[in-house]
C-alpha cells in the first residue's frame, strides 16, 4: 500500500481565488474539497488580501494538506491588473508558507499539459478532465477546477516520472479513451 | 500629554524590503528602529516571500507597532518586475494584516509631499529630510529611509489636518528653515 499525500492547489486572483484539495495514493487521485474565496471589491486592498489569507488558512486548518501547488501567473495586457494579481498571489503564497507548507509553482502550460495532455487546452476542457480524473459527480466552478488541475499537475510531477495519466485511464488528444 | 502611537512603515521590494518604526506623540516624531529585510536571490519565490513575511513578523514582535503604512507601488516599465514587486508587496501586507495591524497605503508622491514638501523630490532629499525630521545621528539606507518616510507620512496624515511639518520646523521648497 502506498502512503497517501494530500495536496492543496491554488489558483490565485484578487477577486476570486480558487482552491482544490486532493489525495494522491500511489497513482490514484481522490477529490477531497474545492471551492472559491471571494473578496469584496468595496474593501481596501489590505482587507481583500486579508480575506485571501484567512480563507486559505481556513482551508488548511480544515483539510491539513502536506504539500501545495500554485499556478504561476503571467503579465497581463493591463499592467495595473498584473500588479493587483501579483499582490493576490503574494498573499496566497504567504498563507501557504505561513502554514509551513512546501509550495510548488506550475505554469498554466504545465497544468494543462498534465491534465489535458496539451498546453493549449480551453478552460472547458480543463474542467472536463478534472471531473473525469477525480470522478466528480458534477462540474466544479472554473476557479476551483483550475486549482484542482494545479493540484493534479503537482501529483503527477511529484512522481518524478512525468506520468501524465491516472492509472486506469488512457488519453488521446487530450481526451480519455 | 498626548498619547503615543507607534507606526511601522514598509517600503516593499522582492530583493530588499525597507522598514522603519517611529513613535508619534502629539506633533513630535521619534525614531525607534529602521532597517532592511534582504532575500536570497538564489531561493525560490515562495522562499523569498517567506523571508519577507518572517522579517516583518520579527520587527512587529520586537517593536509592537499599533499602525502600519505601506508605500503604493507603480507599474514598472518591465511587466515581469511589476509582477515580482506585486508579489513582494502582497507578502508584506500579509505580514501586517496577519499581525492584526491596520494598513494605510500612500503613493510615493504623497510620501514625498509629506516629508520633503513637494512630490518630485529626489531620493537623497527624502533621506536628508528623514534624518532632519527624526533627528537621526546618521543617514539610514535608502530603503530604510523610504520606509521611515512612509511612516512619517502616515503620522502627518493621521492627524486628519494634513499637517506637513513637525512642530518646531518650517519648510520652504522642501528644506527646513
Amino acid at each position: 500500500m502506498s502512503e497517501s499525500i494530500r495536496i492543496l492547489g491554488i489558483d490565485p486572483g484578487l477577486r476570486i481565488t480558487g482552491f482544490g484539495v486532493i489525495d494522491k495514493t500511489g497513482n490514484h487521485l481522490k477529490y477531497v474539497s474545492g471551492g472559491c474565496i471571494r473578496t469584496n471589491g468595496q474593501l481596501s486592498l489590505p482587507q481583500r488580501l486579508a480575506t485571501i489569507l484567512e480563507g486559505i488558512a481556513e482551508v488548511i486548518a480544515e483539510h491539513r494538506p502536506q504539500q501545495s501547488a500554485v499556478e504561476k501567473i503571467f503579465v497581463n495586457v493591463n499592467p495595473q491588473s498584473t500588479l493587483l494579481l501579483g499582490q493576490a498571489r503574494g498573499a496566497a503564497i504567504s498563507a501557504l508558507v505561513s502554514a509551513g507548507l512546501p509550495v510548488a509553482e506550475y505554469t498554466a502550460l504545465q497544468v494543462k499539459q498534465a491534465v489535458v495532455g496539451k498546453g493549449k487546452a480551453a478552460k472547458e476542457q480543463v474542467q472536463h478532465m478534472v471531473v473525469r480524473l477525480l470522478s466528480l459527480p458534477g462540474s466544479p466552478s472554473t476557479d476551483a477546477a483550475d486549482a484542482l488541475a494545479c493540484a493534479i499537475c503537482h501529483a503527477h510531477g511529484g512522481q518524478g516520472l512525468g506520468a501524465l495519466t491516472t492509472t486506469g485511464f488512457r488519453m488521446r488528444n487530450g481526451r480519455l479513451v
